[in-house]
C-alpha cells in the first residue's frame, strides 16, 4: 500500500533529523528564545528580503492561522477568504472560536481576486454587519493551484486601496514558489503582503511552519498571542533547527521541487492516458477525474482522497506527491493505470 | 414624512404605556424575579399550550438569538441558517463572537427546508470540520414569507432524525400567525420546536422578546447565561408587565393583525397597479419593485429601504407597516403611487 | 414591607414617565439614531465640558461595563479592579467570556491606589503572563464609598504613567457626585478618566448608562461593538428622552441628593443608637452590622440584603435608598430600630 | 555555564529520538490516527488501570489544560485553582481567553483543600456570579509539592459532592509519583480523578502531554476541540512514538527518577549547609533561599531563576532538574556552594 494521501505521511528529510540528533543534549533557551531560532529567523529575513520582518515559528497551519486571525482583528472585524478556503472548511471554526467571522465567495480556481472582495465591501455598509479588515489566500491553494505575480500584485493593491491586511498562508509555499508555472519569489510575497507564513510540515519539516511579519501594525505582543493559544512550544528550539536547516543551501526548495517533479510525472502520465482534471494541475495536488470502478480498483494498493463527487459514475480524487515520494511508488501507480486499461 | 421603515419607529400601544405608569411605584424584586414576569410566563405557557416550558423576557432580538445559541451549543458546534437569516447578516457576528460558525445555503424566500439542511450535513463529516448542531429559523422571515404548518413539520422531523436543536426566531410572530396565510397556531410552535420566542418590540411594546424554552436539554442554569450576556434587565418587570397586556385579551394577535391589514392594504394598491414583489407579500413587510426615479419622488414623503438592485433602472424597496401605521398614512402612500402615473 | 434592598425596586420618576407618554407616538429612527439621543448626548457633553466625547447610552451595567472593555483590550489584555468591584464578582464572567482576565487585589474601603496596581503590574512581567491595559474603578463604590479628587487624579497619573486605560464604572455616580463627602464634578471625571458612565437605572430611569467615551483611542467602531454584543436598543430613543429629562433642570442631581439624604437619616438614626457599619457611610448604600436575632425581626417588615457575616452573632447588612425612597419608609425604619431596644 | 532553569532544556532521551529516527520513513495516518499512538494509548490505559479511557496527546501543557477546561465547561461556568496554579499564572489568560474565569485561592503549598473549594462554592450562590463546575489541581505542583493519597481522595471526594469535575495537571507527574514522599500510582489517580494528564516534555520527550479522560461525561467530541484550538498535530505518529517509548521498560518512571535522585543530591548538599527552603523539596524542583550576592555570584556558572523575595537580602530561587542532569553539573553546583563559605 503507498500512499498519496497527503504531503504529511512521513517523518522528516533525513538532514533534519539529523540536525536535530546532533543539537539533543545542547542545554537551550526555551520557548524560543534560543540561538538556533534566531538564526533561522535570519535566514528567512535575508532569503524574504525583509530584514525588519518579525518572525516567530509555530507548530501548525491550524494554529498559525488562528493566532494571526486573533492578533489583528478587533472584536467586530471579519476576514475573507475563498470558499475553499482552509479556515472556512478545515479547521473546526477555530477562527469563529476566537470571535470572528469569515466571509466567503465561491471561486472557480480557490483564488480569490479584487472583484470578489470588493463585492463582500460592498454588502458590509454599516455596524449591523461585521466590519471586513483581513483578506486570506493560501499559495498554492487547497486546490492546488498557484497566483501569479500580476493577481497578486491586484489583491495587494485592492487590500491597501480598502484598509485591509494581506495574509498568506503558506503551507504549502514550497510548492507553489518551485512550480514551473510560477512567477513569484519569496521577496515578492513579502514585499505584498502584511503577513504570510512559510510551510514546514508539508516540505520536510517533522512540524513548523514559519510566520513572517511584514507590517509593523502587526507585530505587538505577538509572542503574547502565542502563549496565549497554546502554541508556543516549550523546546522551541526544536522549530528553530528545523527551519535552519530548511534555509542552509536551499534545502526547502529542493524538497519542494522534488514533490512538483513527481507530481508533474503522474500528471503527464493521467493526461497521456486521456484523464481529466478537476483543477488544472499545477503544484504537487493533483485532482484527477477517476469512475468509481478505477478508484475501487486503485484503492487496493494506493491510499488518496477522494474529493468531490462528478457524476453518477466519477468523481475527482486528490492524489498528492511530496518531498518524500520515492520514483518507485510513482511507477507503480502508472503501471496500475496502465491496467485499468481503457476503463474510463 | 411618514415612515414605512421598520415596525419599531413609535413607543409602545397606549394600553401598555398604561400599565407601566400604573405600576411604577410598585416595589418590585429585580431581575424579572417579579409576580409581573411570573404572570406573564404563565399566560404565554397557557397559550403556547406548553405548561412545563421556561419563559424568559430579553430586550431585544440580537440578544436573545445570540443568548440562545451560546447557551445551547458546545464550542465546536454550528448554526444552520438560511443565509438571509437575521443571525447570518445583521447581527455584527455576535454568533461568530460568542465562538459559533453560522453555516448558510441560500434560498428563494429565505425558509430553510431539510434538503438545505441535509447538504451542510453531507458536508461536515468529520473533527476536521464544525458540527452542526442547531437550526436557526424566523417566522415570519426577514423577508416577509412564512412557514407553513406542513414545512415546518417537516423541519422539526428532519432536526430530530439528525439531533438537531430548531430555534425559531418569532421576532415577527405576531404578524405570521395572523397572516390569512398562515395555518400555524402558538401551540404548533411550541409543539414543533426546541425554542422559541416571541416578539413584542415589532409588536407593539417599548422592547421585550419572550423567550419560550420548550425542550428540558436547553434549560439548564439560562438565567447565568442572561446575566453573563448582559441582558438580564435590573427592573425585570418592566418586561412582565408589558407581555402581561400583550396576552390580556389577545392584545398580542389584535396589534399584529392591524400590521398586516395596514400592509395588505398597501400590497392590494401595489398589485392593482401593476406592481411586481421580489418576495410574494405575506405579512407586513412588502418587497415591491420600483424604478429608481420613483424611489427618489416616493422618498420625498416617506421614509423606506432600498433592498436590492434588480437591474439598471429597479430596485426592490422595502415597506414595513405596524401596529402604529395609520389609516392616513397608508391613504396618502396610494395617493402618492397614483401621482406617479404610467411611469413604471 | 417596605424594600431598602436596592436602588432599583421602583419604575421611573414620574417626569421621566411623563416624557416617555409625550413623545410615544413619535416615528424615531431606530438603534439610537434619533434626536432625542443626540440631543441627550450634547447636554451630557456640556455637563461633563468634554465638547469632543463620544456618547453612547446602553440599557444597563453588566452590558456597558463587558462591552467597553471588549471594544477595549486585544486578547492578551486584562483589566485591573478591587476584589469586590461589580465585573470581578457580579457579572457572572461577562468579561473573562469576552476573553479577558481581571486582576484583582482585595482593599480595605473598594477603592484601587496606585500602589495596589503597581503591585499588579509588577507581577506580569512578561508574555507568559496577560498584560494589564486597563483600571476598572466604581465612583461611588459597590460598597458605598467614594473616590475624592486627590485620589483620582492620583489614579489618573497611574494610569498615564504605566499606558493603562482608566475606565470609571458610574452606575451610582449621581449617588457619589451629590455626597457632602464629595469634592469631584462630572467635568472632573471626565477629566482624569478615560471612559466612564453615567447611570441612570439606579437614579430614576427605567434603564440606560450612557457611556461618555473621552479617549479618541478608545471611540474607534464603539457601535459595531454595542450592535454584536445585543446592547443595541431598537427603541434607542427611549434612552435618549430619559437621559434628556435627567440632564434638564439637574433632575439628575436632585435625584440622587434625595437619595442621600434618605440614606443620612437612617445612617444618623443607626449612629445615634449606637450601631457600628462595616463600612463608612458615604453616599445611598449603608451598611450597618446587626445581630442575627435583629435581622430576623427587622425582616419581617423590610426587604434587604445580608452582606457578610462578622462574628457568630453579627452579620453587616446593606440597606439602600433612592430617589423613590419615601420619609414614611424611613421613619417606620426607625421606628422599628427603636422597637429592638437594647438588644444589640 | 550549566543551567538547572527547568526540566525541558534538553532535545529527548536518546531512545526516544532513536525509535522517531527508525520510524522516520514509515507511511502513516494523520492527525493521530496511526497504530503508534494507538498502542501508546493501550500501553497508557493498561499503566493506568482505566480500559475504558479515552486517550489523546496533544503538544503541550498550556495547550492541554485550555482544550480540556473549554471541553468541560459550559459558557457561566468557573474552574477553581490554587492561586500558583499553571492556569493562572503562566498561561497569558488561556482560560479567560475561552472565555471561563479562574477561581483562586491562596494556599501555603500550592495544593487545594475541600476546605479552600468550600469557600470558593460558599461564595457562588446564584447566577449573578459564575458556577464552579471544575477543580484543576498539578501534581507536582508549581512548587514542587506532592499531593499524598488521601489528600487526593478528599479533594476526589468534595468534588464528587459538589457536582464538580476534578482535573489533575500531571506536566510533572513522573516527578511526582517517583518521589520518595509518594504514596500514589498511576492508577490511584485515574481511580480519583475524572481527567489528568501524563506529561511528557518535561520528563525526557521532545514534546507531548498524554491526556487520559477517565469520566464519560468530558469524551465527547473531544477531538473537535484539539483540532478547533490548533492543538491536532499533523504528524501525530511523532506524540505516540514517544509514548510508546516512554511506557515500554518504565522509561517514563527511570527518567523521573533520576530527576528527582539528582535533586535529592543537591538539596541535601543544601540543607547539610544550612540553607533553608521556601518550600520543603520533594521532587525535582528545589526553592532554596539565598543572598543577593550569592545569587550574583552563582549566575556566573549556573543558569536558574529568582523566584520570590524574602526579605531586604534574601531570595528564594528555583532550581531544576531533569532527566538529563549530568552528576557533573550536580557536583559543580555543590562546589560552588562550597565556594561561598559562610557568607549566608
Amino acid at each position: 500500500m503507498y500512499s498519496f494521501n497527503n504531503d504529511y505521511s512521513e517523518g522528516a528529510h533525513p538532514r533534519i533529523l539529523q540536525a536535530l540528533m546532533e543539537t539533543n543534549l545542547e542545554q537551550n533557551n526555551g520557548y524560543s528564545l534560543d540561538r538556533h531560532t534566531a538564526h533561522a529567523a535570519e535566514q528567512i529575513r535575508a532569503e524574504a528580503n525583509c530584514p525588519a520582518a518579525d518572525v516567530h515559528i509555530l507548530t501548525g497551519g491550524t494554529q498559525t492561522n488562528s493566532t494571526v486571525i486573533a492578533a489583528a482583528l478587533r472584536p467586530h472585524q471579519a476576514v475573507i477568504a475563498a470558499s475553499t478556503g482552509h479556515i472556512n472548511v478545515h479547521e473546526t471554526g477555530a477562527v469563529e472560536a476566537s470571535g470572528h467571522k469569515v466571509l466567503t465567495r465561491p471561486t472557480a480556481d480557490g483564488k480569490l481576486t479584487p472583484e470578489l472582495i470588493q463585492e463582500i465591501l460592498d454588502a458590509h455598509t454599516d455596524e449591523h454587519m461585521v466590519q471586513p479588515k483581513m483578506v486570506y489566500t493560501s499559495d498554492s491553494t487547497e486546490i492546488g493551484t498557484l497566483y501569479t505575480k500580476s493577481e497578486l500584485e491586484a489583491l495587494s493593491h485592492c487590500c491597501h486601496q480598502n484598509d485591509l491586511w494581506l495574509f498568506l498562508d503558506g503551507a504549502r509555499l514550497g510548492a507553489a514558489l518551485t512550480s514551473p508555472a510560477n512567477d513569484l519569489t519569496m521577496a515578492d510575497i513579502a514585499a505584498l503582503t502584511d503577513v504570510f507564513y512559510i510551510g514546514g510540515t508539508k516540505n520536510g519539516a517533522l512540524f513548523g511552519e514559519a510566520l513572517v511579519i511584514v507590517n509593523d501594525a502587526l507585530k505587538a505582543d505577538f509572542r503574547y498571542l502565542i502563549k496565549q493559544r497554546g502554541a508556543m512550544l516549550a523546546k522551541g528550539w526544536l522549530l528553530g533547527i528545523q527551519f535552519e536547516e530548511l534555509f542552509r543551501d536551499r534545502l526547502f526548495y529542493d524538497l519542494a521541487a522534488h514533490a512538483n517533479r513527481m507530481a508533474a510525472r503522474l500528471g503527464d502520465a493521467l493526461t497521456e492516458r486521456g484523464y481529466e482534471f478537476a483543477y488544472p494541475p499545477q503544484t504537487n495536488q493533483l485532482f484527477p477525474i477517476f469512475t468509481d470502478e478505477m478508484i475501487r480498483n486503485l484503492s487496493k494498493n494506493f491510499l488518496f482522497m477522494p474529493y468531490q463527487r462528478i457524476d453518477e459514475k466519477h468523481q475527482s480524487v486528490r492524489l498528492v506527491t511530496s518531498w518524500a515520494t520515492t520514483d518507485a511508488g510513482v511507477e507503480d501507480f502508472i503501471r496500475a493505470l496502465d491496467a485499468e486499461g481503457i476503463r474510463r
